[in-house]
C-alpha cells in the first residue's frame, strides 16, 4: 500500500462563488424566477463551498441567503459566503425568510429533478402556498457546466490522481487475481490519495463507487446503471462492477475510474490484457481509438452535441462492431460522452437529439466502448476542456490497450 | 492484500417475496390505498429480489407487476415475481397499465420521501390525474423492518464480514499510519469479502462509503450527516470521515463499518488506540459500555423506542458526560439507534419521542458515542435481533476498547 498523499487544490474563493450566483441569477431573471431554493449536496457545494444540511436561498437580485441547520458553525468556517445564517428548526423558516423579505415571492424555483416530493410539497404548500413554482434544475446545470479556472485546477489534478493508479496496472494485475481484488488495490490506492471512495451523481437511483472494473464476457452485460455496460456485480442487490470472477489470459479489463479532488471529479477509461487479446478484440480496439480521435477533432465551440453522437454513429456503421456499439441491442445507451464537474453527470451530455452547443470553458468525458459477444467490452474514455478554437485532453496517460 | 473469498447467502425465494408483498398488501388496504407505485432502489430489491430500472406495480390485491425499462433480461433472471413486463419507454406506461387494470383507481401510494418532485408531478398529472395520493413510505418501511429468517441470514453474514476485518486490526492499526491509509486498508479488506464498496441510505442527501473512520480530536467534529459525530473529511465538498492526519499515541480511533451481503447490513463501531489513552477516555468508554449493557438488557418485544432513547440520557446524566453525549450541544443527534437492512437507516428508530414498538423480528443497531472535547469520539455500536423474550447481539467480538 503506498503512503498517503492528499492531492489539494486551494478552496474557492468568495468572487468565485459570487461569479456563479451572478451567472445562475442572470438565468433565473430570463425564466422569471424571483427566488430559488437549492437544497441538494452538489448544489450547495457549488454556490457555497461546503456540503451541509441547509437551505440556499439565491434571490434574483442581491446576495444568497444561506441557512444551516447541521452544521453551522462549519459553513460559517468552510463558506466565503457572507449572509450565514442558523436554521434551529424547519418551523422557524417562515419566519426567518420575512426577516429577509424572502418570503413574499411571484414564482419559485427548485431543483425538481431531485428534491424529494414530500419536500417539494412542504416547500409549496406549507412555505410558500399559491406561488407558482418553476423546475429550476435546467438553470443551475447549465451555470455548472461553464467551468472555472479554479474548477479546471481541481479536475486537472483529478486526472493526476487518476493516471498514478492506472501507471500502477503492471504492479497490480497480475495472473490469478480477481476483479474485486483488483478493485481493491486500486480502490486503495484512490484513498490513500484523498479520494472519497464514491462519486456523486444526479440521477435518480443512480449509484457508484470510485467506477467500474469488469472483466471477461460478462463485463460487457448491462445494468440498471446508464452506463455502456455494467458487468454483473457482486450479487442481484448491486448489479454492476466488479465480481469474484478470475481473469483470464487475453480477456478485455475495463478499467473505468472518476477521479476526485476538492469534489471535483474526472473521468477515464483504459483497457488492458493479460497476454495477447483475440484479434478481434484488437480490431474493436482499434475501431474506438480511431472513433475517439475522431471526436477529438471534432470537439470545439459551437458544435451541437447531437452531431457529435450521429458522427460516432456514423463512424461505426458497416464495421460489424454496430451491435454492440455502447451497449447491446435495446439496452444501448443513447450517449457517447457526458459533462462533469461536482457530479459526474452533468451538461452537456453528447447525447442523441441533443441540441446542446458546446462552449469554451466546459469540460467532458467521451467514451466510445463496444461489448463485443463472448469477449466483453472494450473502449476508451478520456475528459476534454472545450478551448478558444478545439479542446485540450486533461486525462493523461497514452490511449492504449495495455498487454501485459 | 488477503485473497477474496465473497461471503453470499442463497438469494431469496419467491414464497418469501410474495410474503412480503402479502403484508405490504395489507397496510396498503388498511389506508386505503388500491395501488403502490414503486421505484427507489432499496424498496424494488426488497420486493423483487433485484435492483433495475422498474415500476413495480402492487395492488392492494392480487400479484403485482415488474414493469422493467433496464435491464429487462436481468429482471427476468434475477427476480424469482412472476409477472415481469418490459416497458420499451415511459410513454407506453398508460397502454400497460389499462391493459393490466391499473389505470383506473382510487388512490396511488407513492414513496414520498425517495421519489423526486418532478416525478411525483409526472406520475400525478400525467398517468393518474384527479386519483389522490397517498405517501406509502410509512407501509414500505414498517413492511421492511420486520426481518425474515432470511434477511436475518443475511445479515449475521455481514456482521461475521466486519468482525474478520475488526480481528485483523492489530495487523493495519500502527504507529506512524494516518486515517485515509488506515480507511484504504479496512475498505480493501471488506471488499474482496464482496462489500459493494458503499453503503445504502434512505435520508435524503446523506452519504456513505463503507462507514466512518476518524480519530483524535477532530474525530468529535460533527458534520453534515445525521451521525453523533462525522469527523473532518478530506475537504468541505466531503466533510465527513478520514483525513490524512496521522494517528497518535493514545487518541481514540473510531472504527465505524457498516457490512453488505447480499444487499443487506450490519453496523458496527469498536474504538482503538495506539498505547495508553488518557483517564477520561477510559471513563467515558466504560460509561458506554455499561449503557450499551443496559441498553440491551431492555431491548424486547413492547418496549417503546422513545423509552430506550430516555434511559441512554438519564443513564449519562449526571456523569459529567452529558454535554458530549451523541455529539456536541446543538448538534447532539436525537437518537441512540437504527434499524438497519438493505438501508442503514431503516425503522425502527429509537429516537426522542419515537413512539414504535419494538417487535420481536426487528434488527437495529444501538451505538451509545460521546464526544470529548480535545480528544475526541469514544463509543460502542451492535447490531441486534429482537427475540420472543429479549434480544441477541448479531456482531461479534468482545465490546472492548482495544489497546495497541
Amino acid at each position: 500500500m503506498p503512503n498517503s498523499r492528499i492531492i489539494k487544490a486551494m478552496p474557492p474563493e468568495r468572487s468565485e462563488l459570487e461569479a456563479r450566483i451572478k451567472q445562475f441569477q442572470a438565468q433565473m431573471r430570463d425564466c422569471g424566477v424571483d427566488l430559488s431554493l437549492l437544497r441538494q449536496n452538489a448544489d450547495l457545494y457549488y454556490f457555497t463551498g461546503t456540503v451541509q444540511d441547509a437551505h440556499l436561498l439565491i434571490p434574483a437580485d442581491g446576495p444568497p441567503l444561506f441557512l444551516v441547520w447541521r452544521v453551522y458553525e462549519r459553513a460559517l468556517e468552510e463558506s466565503p459566503l457572507e449572509n450565514i445564517e442558523y436554521l434551529p428548526r424547519l418551523k422557524k423558516l417562515p419566519d426567518i425568510l420575512r426577516a429577509f423579505g424572502l418570503k413574499d415571492i411571484s414564482c419559485l424555483g427548485l431543483e425538481m429533478d431531485v428534491l424529494p416530493a414530500s419536500l417539494f410539497l412542504y416547500y409549496t404548500k406549507e412555505i410558500w402556498p399559491d406561488v407558482p413554482v418553476k423546475d429550476i434544475t435546467h438553470q443551475v446545470r447549465l451555470t455548472r457546466c461553464r467551468k472555472s479556472a479554479w474548477e479546471l485546477s481541481c479536475i486537472e489534478e483529478a486526472c493526476r490522481q487518476i493516471s498514478s493508479v492506472i501507471e500502477d496496472m503492471p504492479l497490480i494485475l497480475k495472473p490469478g487475481i480477481n476483479e474485486l481484488e483488483l478493485a481493491a488495490e486500486i480502490e486503495a490506492r484512490l484513498r490513500c490519495l484523498g479520494h472519497p471512495g464514491y462519486l456523486r451523481m444526479r440521477g435518480w437511483n443512480q449509484e457508484l463507487g470510485v467506477g467500474q472494473i469488469i472483466s471477461g464476457p460478462q463485463g460487457s452485460w448491462p445494468a440498471w446503471t446508464n452506463t455502456p455496460a455494467g458487468g454483473r456485480g457482486i450479487n442481484s442487490a448491486y448489479g454492476q462492477g466488479a465480481t469474484d470472477r478470475i481473469i483470464d489470459h487475453g480477456e478485455p479489463v475495463n478499467i473505468d475510474l472518476g477521479g476526485s479532488v476538492n469534489g471535483y471529479v474526472c473521468d477515464q477509461t483504459r483497457p488492458f490484457c493479460i497476454g495477447r487479446p483475440p484479434e478481434r478484440l484488437q480490431e474493436a480496439f482499434s475501431l474506438v481509438a480511431s472513433l475517439l480521435k475522431e471526436l477529438e477533432g471534432n470537439l470545439a465551440p459551437g458544435i451541437r452535441s447531437s452531431v457529435l453522437y450521429d458522427l460516432a454513429l456514423d463512424f461505426v456503421k458497416g464495421t460489424g462492431f454496430e451491435n454492440g456499439f455502447m451497449g447491446w441491442g435495446r439496452n444501448q445507451v443513447r450517449f457517447i460522452g457526458h459533462g462533469l464537474g461536482i457530479e459526474i453527470d452533468e451538461y452537456p451530455f453528447i447525447s442523441r437529439g441533443n441540441s446542446m452547443v458546446l462552449e469554451k470553458g466546459m469540460i467532458l468525458a467521451l467514451e466510445p466502448k463496444i461489448a463485443l459477444d463472448g469477449i466483453g467490452l472494450i473502449g476508451l474514455e478520456d475528459t476534454y476542456l472545450i478551448t478558444a478554437d478545439g479542446a485540450r485532453r486533461l486525462t493523461l496517460g497514452p490511449q492504449e490497450l495495455t498487454i501485459l
